[in-house]
């Protein structure tokens, strides 16, 4: 089975396949008379044909080595993913090879830090490190067939 | 001064201003091969002619009794605050008169609870309760006047 690593997320290295969602060095601006900074667009939400709408998502958790066997995207609309706890977790994305996933990628996500999967980015199930754990979940409701998911040969991630 | 009482939010009576954002009793579906629960769609996003962002607003905490003097609306969308830490915090509303804030309202939000305003609904800015704390938020970037603020006959809100 191939075997990949688990690398440390930076917004460069997730930059193709969507955002890191977390405050920045310096805020945009100061809000509220002083008392608030906003940390502003750090993922945009794309919803072709539909709406935003927000939920949770309570998952199970995984632990490493974990092997993947599927993985799925959405082309119609951005999946932004926000832990609601303090554990850390791990994104899996494949690159796109001519409509199918090609290479797949696993990025350790920090403590208290999101991301935003790009429309039609493959990536696996939401896979938090440490136990079951809630997210907060922003994407696209609407008419038309928006999940693809394709098995794929397994990968193991390692740490 | 007038003095109101926050009073323990309820989605009833929140209904009026907006959104809970909280799991639900039982999730709207599983997912991920029964992985995953998906309580779908607790806030809808509202942008109208512009896009919808994701931001994050680290505040300063504010301690009960605390005045509210100001507060603000968006006319032309949603905005959902749902905080990252486990503090409560506080949420002030106003009822709206005629284009103007009416009567306030303040709700008690237990931690790990989010809300949803409604475009247009009047409110004061974030109030943390517990020091300062972190929030994602969900609203509105493009085009137009999408803030009005407003100074108000000051109203203490206590416990």
């Amino acid at each position: 089975m191939q075997q990949i690593h688990a690398r440390a997320l930076t917004a460069e290295a997730f930059a193709p396949f969507g955002e890191v969602i977390a405050p920045r060095a310096e805020p945009t601006r100061i809000i509220n008379a002083g008392r608030c900074e906003r940390h502003h667009a750090l993922g945009r939400v794309t919803v072709e044909g539909g709406e935003a709408v927000i939920s949770i998502f309570r998952s199970e958790g995984v632990e490493l080595p974990y092997i993947c066997r599927l993985v799925e995207r959405h082309p119609l609309g951005s999946q932004a993913f926000m832990p609601l706890g303090a554990a850390p977790w791990l994104s899996v994305v494949a690159e796109d090879a001519g409509g199918r996933p090609g290479a797949v990628r696993a990025f350790l996500v920090p403590s208290r830090v999101g991301l935003n999967l790009r429309a039609g980015v493959w990536h696996g199930v939401l896979t938090p490190l440490g136990g079951a754990a809630d997210f907060l979940v922003v994407d696209r409701e609407g008419p038309g067939a928006n999940l693809e998911e394709v098995e794929i040969q397994p990968v193991e991630i390692v740490a």
